[in-house]
């Protein structure tokens, strides 16, 4: 599967910033705020960026590592909380309601026979990923169906005229699979890479750890970022990652949330590295191993709450900085039209 | 001027956190959110706090100290800037508009005649403070007179059922008066209290240094916190003093700003140590004294996104991370609820 990913076109980039420079307000006073503006001026070519029918894409999947007991919660809350999701109960529905976001679910492969909706998107692969302990997480034919699929939600999304989306997951097990991607992609031993997830205590960390260690043991240690996707899985990564790869060849701003989205993001950023002009991270995870992830791909996330929910909680609750961007450069008066001095 | 200030009843804490605690979602995972959600429960002694009518008051003064050269800007610009509110063109108009706030635009000592009208109101003292090189900044009875004022302000709107509020600033010269608190109240060198403001030069910066250490040496080194206010000013940082203790007293959520309006905290704190549980730090700021200055507080801010504007563009920017507080703990399931499995 090829997406035609092209750098943002940075020629209006000094029109951005002398638009900038007029507004009533000292240089640069505005921070970060300014350089989003400019990062959201450059993907929609604009000196006007507006930012339309936002959306969050959640991705659910099942995991076969699950079921070497990596995670603190039993594999059946995937489903449970899709179920949560649609019934409006969980975080991200909170926050999507409060910032005008529209949620999206996607089965990705979740061990559980949903009554299809509007609300829910069935692009199951199967219910759960085989068990990286053994073999491949996925085929290679399923890895190109996530892909596929990535592209087909992408597309619908963006024909109602969305042109910001957030990406969120649910997953019992999905850490473990990020952590693997992550170690393979970064290069860093697995014990720095693996976190708590949903809160497992010392002893399931020790376990985790020596799980994953012969996971990687099992496997070469030279794959490249499409087999890294298809031997760690999971399926909701796997769909992300394509998502994420039209979305940049569609030019839309993308909203990176926290360890396991950023994950999908590296294999998305290892195969386009042109795709992180598209890419906003919201928020520095509370899961020890998105910092480092986030050094690695040299970028700075908007916040730092502490949180670690997944969903695309971190994307939600960052879309309002966005919308301050956008409000800004578009709505605020220059000195000339306030009749205010300049230095 | 008695403010009758209680530290919040702490007897709710656990209910809330075993409310917090049966969300679905792992034990904390929602990090600063979480912590967020108890502190407002706690100020409104409510299972289900709510925010309502949500306002920003945006003080405005002028500083005798500006005509010594300490700013990049001339003094102008604080009535300009005045003007450029009321027609809704200023950075916190955007971000009020964008996050449903009523601003509040308060004379409290600019150099300019206003034409006054339900937008402005006109609690100013005089046209801009004394030079605190020469004198106090203000006679005792006008302090008195701003502390008044703030209360009124805040009595106003929290009649018409605001239970949340915002501060923020505008004054030519205030990061001077700021620095000026902050180095007596912090007992730190005026260098370690002096930055940029909008933007001045290394040279400038200089100037500023000796200047403000000039009018220390000018002044006791033993000041009580409201001689502090009274000899540094200014006015509109003296009115915020005010309606904090005030919006304190009234137990609402107070929404504290960058480094000026932290500087009317810490004289309200220095007072009232117990107005710390009704306070949200909404960002650090980038002028370089503010980091301090929370340090000093022992308060983590919600954002830091080097914004240095003022105007309480802060507390308009992190408003969005109270609602998200605010909408996960009476919006989201339970695990009873939801029929998901707990641990």
């Amino acid at each position: 599967m090829k997406f035609d990913i092209k750098s943002v076109d940075s020629g209006m980039k000094s029109d951005l910033e002398h638009k900038i420079g007029f507004k009533t307000k000292p240089i640069g006073s505005l921070g970060r705020l300014e350089q989003l503006a400019i990062q959201i001026g450059l993907i929609q070519q604009s000196l006007c960026p507006k930012l339309t029918n936002p959306h969050v894409l959640v991705f659910a999947g099942d995991h076969g590592i699950a079921t070497e007991g990596v995670s603190a919660y039993p594999q059946e809350v995937t489903f449970q909380m899709v179920e949560n999701f649609l019934g409006g109960g969980a975080a991200i529905n909170a926050f999507s309601r409060q910032n005008g976001m529209t949620i999206k679910i996607i089965d990705a492969g979740v061990n559980h026979d949903f009554e299809f909706s509007e609300n829910i998107v069935n692009h199951k692969i199967r219910k759960g990923t085989s068990s990286s302990l053994a073999g491949t997480a996925m085929t290679i034919a399923e890895l190109d169906q996530c892909l596929e699929y990535g592209k087909k939600i992408v597309d619908e999304i963006s024909s109602t005229g969305s042109n910001v989306m957030g990406f969120g997951e649910m997953g019992i097990g999905n850490t473990s699979a990020a952590s693997l991607i992550m170690s393979h992609l970064c290069q860093l031993d697995i014990e720095q890479c693996v976190g708590r997830g949903t809160g497992i205590d010392n002893d399931q960390l020790h376990k985790k750890t020596s799980i994953l260690q012969r996971v990687l043991n099992h496997h070469a240690s030279d794959l490249s970022p499409l087999e890294v996707l298809q031997t760690f899985g999971g399926f909701e990564i796997a769909q992300m990652c394509g998502a994420m790869l039209r979305a940049a060849e569609l030019q839309r701003t993308l909203l990176i949330d926290g360890f396991i989205v950023t994950s999908a993001f590296l294999v998305a950023h290892a195969i386009h590295p042109e795709i992180k002009d598209y890419v906003v991270s919201c928020h520095k995870s509370g899961e020890s191993g998105h910092e480092k992830m986030l050094n690695y791909l040299n970028i700075q996330p908007l916040l730092d709450l502490k949180m670690r929910l997944g969903e695309g909680t971190g994307c939600a609750g960052a879309y309002p900085i966005l919308k301050s961007a956008v409000a800004f450069i578009n709505e605020m008066a220059s000195f000339d039209e306030a009749g205010v001095s300049n230095k």
